[in-house]
């Protein structure tokens, strides 16, 4: 076991571990809003709330104090410390459900606070109605925090941050390609967050001049804004059936799918930039498309087309920004629009937004390589590359793509086979996998939006709720775990490599 | 459409033609073994036969005879070419169930002719004891023809062959990487066939020896051999209840799933290859651990470990080397052994063997391209390459894996949703796109082993014949027909290459 004290003395735990301590006092620090919540209704919640944030504070504190060794920081140590926060922000976040005993095992409440910060939105709760309205808060908020990302939200805000801070950014934002949008990363984390808080206030306003109540508003913009989608009642947004509310929520959704870089370049009016995206394009492409498919699939379940683009666009909306609210009970369409949304499921919206799943510009990226592949066997003379935006992307950043979306369906197809062993259904057992995987929420089946994951073993729930992280933080920070316990062998001999060029 | 009709120009038709004439005279000599058959029986389809065999000489010879251009023969023309010939056959082998009637629809008659060749073993029959004998052989004949590759075939035994051929049987064979077992190509293709032929004579004497009939001896060996399926029962090969039978049959599945050049390597005594073959090991690996596990969770259905172990080593021979048979309805298996089975249908055995699917070779080198790129985030600096059996593979051809790959699963992503459109449910729908891509042949549902393809619309049929060529032709034969109709840009302007590289 020599190798693997070797291996693990080499990462920098000492600065791990403030890290950990930082998440874990802001956490704390967070959590004063569900508890002012629950002070407003007068529930008994809020010593639950409280006890949390001491917890949360203490170990917090004591974990910010260890001393920093001088060492370097990697990128392996950024995508250590990544996973490990998330791992500690949902153990921790997950207390208040615990304490209070609204959420009585533990697993249960891990799965739900995993749900909650990967903006997931799959609930073990099988009815949301019994839970206190601080709990429902606290619950919604979680997607807020870790839309954009409690380690970004640290980054913008702590006084220290410096250059090393882009490799923690860098694991903890989605997307192939992280681009700085200032030069100083602090000041890019804080424009990040500024646009996400610019953009939740306005959807509160919009709710609000709806007439919607502001206990909802908060609770359904908090879902929106961070593409989670914890409902506060069984039916959902279809509770209100208010097109009103649909529309907004349905435009939020697609806009907090989209990357915020753009919003970056829309403020310093560089509209070119905006309009050359081809991921955005792509985006809004496959959006209608869906869309006007499904609304001809479902129309004669719903009285006509544009009943039935009503559906369909929410639903179209909320799964591909991997939202996962709903306004119907979509379990029951045809097959044709069942497969369309298990496909948007685990394709995602755009790079750098508060969305799950593989992105749409892997998407596109993953299209031009075949097709690239294909037009070398038709003309192999010609030297050919992928552009994006009219720029090329670099035959690394090509394979980093190729292998993220193998290592994806792999374990995709895993995490089925772990999951199956339940033995509920096929559509169950599939549909799950997906929507977990592609931090949407609800799936097919027995987990489709009107009932929930309580029916799940604690093994498959602590599976899903892997899978769900694997999903938020793209794969290798939850992935790299694993390996400090596989030996790695050193290479290749150089002997060989000689021989083959000979 | 002037683009279209240069492109189309630049591809040498002329040879395509002949080849395909070549396979059409091919089959209607082939086609005289189910004639015989036909004969011995006294049935009327022997007329239908003959009919055929006319017409595929008549139009045969006519097409052999096209003058041939001096243009070169390149990789694309191969793939083409292969494409063609193996949609020519599939029309004109699904002839004599159309003219006999005994398949009334002729894109059912399509269907069965394309499962048969690409030996898939997919039926749209619904009830097999209807069929007459001359067309159970046929059917199962088919599967023997197209298991080594009917353009194999003619390379191996026309006298012209040279080393364009090459291109051809690289675009028929399956596996990421042929190699030439000797020098000249028309000896690899001749060794290749008499291996082929050795070992289907050898599990007919295996079965005889057993006491099984002749023809349901032929039958079940050729689609053992061409890993098929097709069965002359409706119960298949559970219909005889006969443990010898059910272990010869494993055995043989199993050896037909191994590539060929390992026969090879046996035959001129060069076993070291053999057991440093990683291919095999992980093949053997992933059998009997699927096996076991398996025997596990069935062992409750059968009475006992060994009684499930039966079961279940038959249906993991049978579904990973793409053949299909079944001894036990598993679409009433647990969902974690169905979960097994339908990830073991797109996996397939080893490269350069008669079975379809991914090929056990691809599946380690994703993995190893995986832990390579994780290595890479934790030692950037190291040089590191991906081996397999100890020699380096190329990063070109890791990338081409990773491609296909990729387009693999958008294809098959791709199908569901078109055949989602006959509105089966989500277990038919999905399983019977993976078992054809897979060219396995039985999913679960409707289309288990116990149920037929019947149900599907005749576009579904299209959808999944089309999906099981592109299993077995691996992708990009078929997909290359597609490309003539797009306009591919010519690359990237140079100017904006140098910026770049500034």
């Amino acid at each position: 076991m020599y190798w693997l004290r070797r291996k693990l003395r080499k990462i920098n735990w000492s600065l791990i571990a403030n890290l950990n301590g930082y998440v874990l006092i802001c956490l704390g620090l967070l959590m004063l809003l569900p508890t002012i919540c629950s002070l407003i209704y007068h529930e008994q919640v809020v010593y639950d709330f409280l006890i949390t944030i001491a917890i949360c504070l203490i170990v917090g504190f004591a974990l910010s104090r260890i001393k920093r060794s001088q060492r370097d920081f990697f990128a392996r140590d950024g995508m250590i410390a990544v996973g490990l926060c998330w791992i500690t922000a949902s153990l921790f976040g997950g207390l208040p459900y615990f304490i209070s005993q609204e959420i009585p095992s533990f697993i249960d409440c891990f799965f739900e606070a995993v749900s909650g910060f990967t903006t997931t939105g799959s609930s073990i709760v099988p009815d949301v109605t019994k839970l206190s309205q601080g709990i429902l808060f606290w619950r919604s908020f979680t997607h807020w925090i870790g839309g954009m990302g409690i380690l970004v939200f640290i980054q913008a805000f702590m006084p220290k941050a410096n250059e090393r801070s882009m490799h923690i950014i860098r694991a903890e934002s989605p997307g192939p390609v992280i681009g700085k949008l200032v030069p100083r990363i602090q000041q890019t984390a804080a424009l990040l967050y500024k646009m996400y808080m610019g953009l939740t206030i306005l959807c509160i306003l919009f709710l609000l001049a709806g007439g919607m109540p502001l206990f909802d508003t908060l609770c359904y913009t908090f879902g929106t804004a961070g593409t989670g989608g914890f409902s506060i009642s069984p039916l959902g947004v279809g509770e209100y059936n208010n097109l009103y509310y649909e529309i907004v929520i349905t435009v939020f959704m697609l806009l907090f799918g989209v990357n915020f870089n753009l919003y970056y370049f829309l403020l310093i009016k560089q509209f070119k930039q905006v309009f050359k995206s081809e991921e955005l394009r792509t985006y809004i492409f496959v959006v209608a498309s869906s869309m006007i498919l499904i609304a001809l699939n479902i129309s004669n379940m719903y009285g006509g087309f544009f009943e039935g683009l009503r559906y369909s666009s929410f639903q179209v909306a909320t799964i591909i920004s991997t939202t996962g609210y709903s306004t119907t009970d979509f379990n029951l369409w045809p097959m044709f629009s069942k497969s369309i949304l298990l496909i948007l499921m685990v394709l995602g919206a755009c790079a750098g937004s508060t969305a799950g799943g593989i992105k749409v510009s892997r998407f596109v990226i993953i299209l031009k390589k075949i097709k690239l592949d294909i037009q070398r066997l038709i003309h192999p003379q010609k030297v050919q590359a992928i552009t994006m935006d009219g720029k090329i992307v670099d035959e690394s950043t090509v394979q980093a793509i190729m292998t993220f979306f193998g290592c994806f369906i792999l374990i995709l197809f895993g995490c089925i086979i772990l999951v199956s062993l339940d033995n509920l259904d096929f559509e169950t057992t599939i549909s799950s996998v997906f929507t977990c995987i592609g931090n949407v929420g609800p799936g097919f089946g027995l987990a489709g939006p009107l009932g929930s994951f309580a029916m799940f073993s604690g093994f498959s729930k602590f599976v899903l709720s892997v899978a769900m992280l694997i999903g938020r933080l793209e794969i290798y920070p939850i992935l790299i775990f694993l390996f400090p316990l596989f030996k790695v062998p050193d290479a290749i001999k150089p002997k060989k490599f000689h021989k083959d060029n000979e």
